[in-house]
């Protein structure tokens, strides 16, 4: 067992979506602390947070102080490398499912692949988690096994046991470990960049008539699950862009004709 | 990942002792339960549970209602075959320390060595912690790693944490100890498939020129990694083609004009 390494714990954000209760999000915020994490994003919380939030985060009021407030997941996560979202519903949407200690060795390796890499961890709201829309913004669900008869587990519970098995992943030594032999990329593309992608593609699938009347989005969340399944390389990214480009000019010259 | 076995999870308990919020137990309660845990001791609580308490507790007032009260530790634990202590300062008083995992992996022998054998997680007041005496009582200690500089869990989140970590325990299959979070289709491609995948993207990169003049092998090099670095669902394959005809013939459309 080793320390936690600060700077890699710092490359990590615990993002909480629609929080009602802003003492929820003061647990949060201590449970991230006594786990050695620093950085909270609240995105349309109810509330901004409060007495009660202060309270109840003890003495990690200073991690509610330097909170990210953001106005959508899209936008807090942009930045990212790799975004896991917690839910109970992941294999219905298609998306792969890990249990945490699954999720947190992706996290490590996530981190240890790129120096400035960022990885967030996603929270919903209390009764209703995570909308599909805000799930199809993540490469992968994380489920914490639970009761099938009483799963509801707290946010700040939720929150705790992530950030233990995260800080455990962390810290566990290298000999102890067993290989497990999954690439990574030498420089991930961004949660953005994909986006960009996404939007470019969404362009083209309507120019070729793709849909042909069906709704788009089936077509567009089976795309999103079948390229963020895994990190991809920046320059195979701006690859795939290039060709999409050419094909834009292509289809372009079509249309102009 | 095995189903928790009730029987199993129904010889183990968790011990409060000298609680001085019932919202804590009430917390706690819900913790258990999410795990699947049934059992609650509460040892010279301040307050016996109340409103608040059944308030925190969710849909867990069913394990408040069913706490045993006990007056002593001593008598909490006194039918069980393995007690084990959560504590800072296990080494400090000669006490044997297990991480989380450590100690939830003498839980599962324990319970597994004797069929009818008891065994109890204890946890000493929201401030305090358990006293010397008390901790003497216990086999051995269990330390949750923590930041050094705040390693102040707050009650319930250390309940969660070890019944996440005990139903973790409980329910891993022999064969996969060890957690390896690697994808699986259902139904992949096969190689030809992707094979015809590829030669369809060929003869359009070929169409929207997208090589411009370089040598089209180094391009198509860079697209078999990105495809083939994992397995791909047949399905998703099926719909990457269907894009590509409509792109095929949208560029047919153009050249044909």
């Amino acid at each position: 067992m080793r320390e936690l390494d600060p700077l890699l714990a710092s490359r990590v954000r615990f993002v909480l979506v629609g929080t009602q209760h802003t003492g929820n999000a003061g647990s949060a915020a201590r449970a991230l602390k006594t786990m050695g994490f620093t950085r909270l994003t609240l995105v349309t919380p109810s509330r901004l947070p409060d007495e009660t939030a202060l309270a109840m985060a003890a003495g990690a009021q200073d991690i509610l102080e330097t909170a990210v407030i953001a106005d959508s997941l899209a936008e807090a996560v942009n930045d990212c490398h790799l975004v896991l979202g917690t839910t109970a519903r992941a294999r219905r949407i298609g998306l792969e499912e890990y249990t945490p200690a699954q999720a947190m060795v992706q996290v490590r390796k996530s981190l240890g692949a790129q120096a400035d890499g960022e990885v967030a961890i996603v929270f919903g709201r209390e009764r209703t988690g995570l909308t599909n829309d805000e799930l199809q913004l993540c490469n992968a669900g994380i489920m914490i096994p639970a009761n099938p008869q009483y799963s509801s587990l707290n946010l700040a519970a939720a929150v705790q046991v992530l950030a233990y098995e995260l800080r455990h992943q962390l810290t566990v030594d290298d000999a102890s470990r067993v290989a497990t032999a999954t690439w990574q990329p030498e420089k991930a593309a961004t949660h953005g960049q994909m986006e960009g992608f996404f939007a470019q593609m969404e362009g083209i699938l309507d120019a070729i008539d793709f849909h042909k009347g069906r709704e788009a989005k089936s077509a567009l969340y089976k795309l999103r699950r079948t390229f963020l399944r895994m990190p991809m390389e920046e320059k195979e990214l701006r690859m795939l862009r290039g060709i999409l480009h050419d094909m834009q000019r292509a289809l372009k010259i079509a249309n102009d004709r």
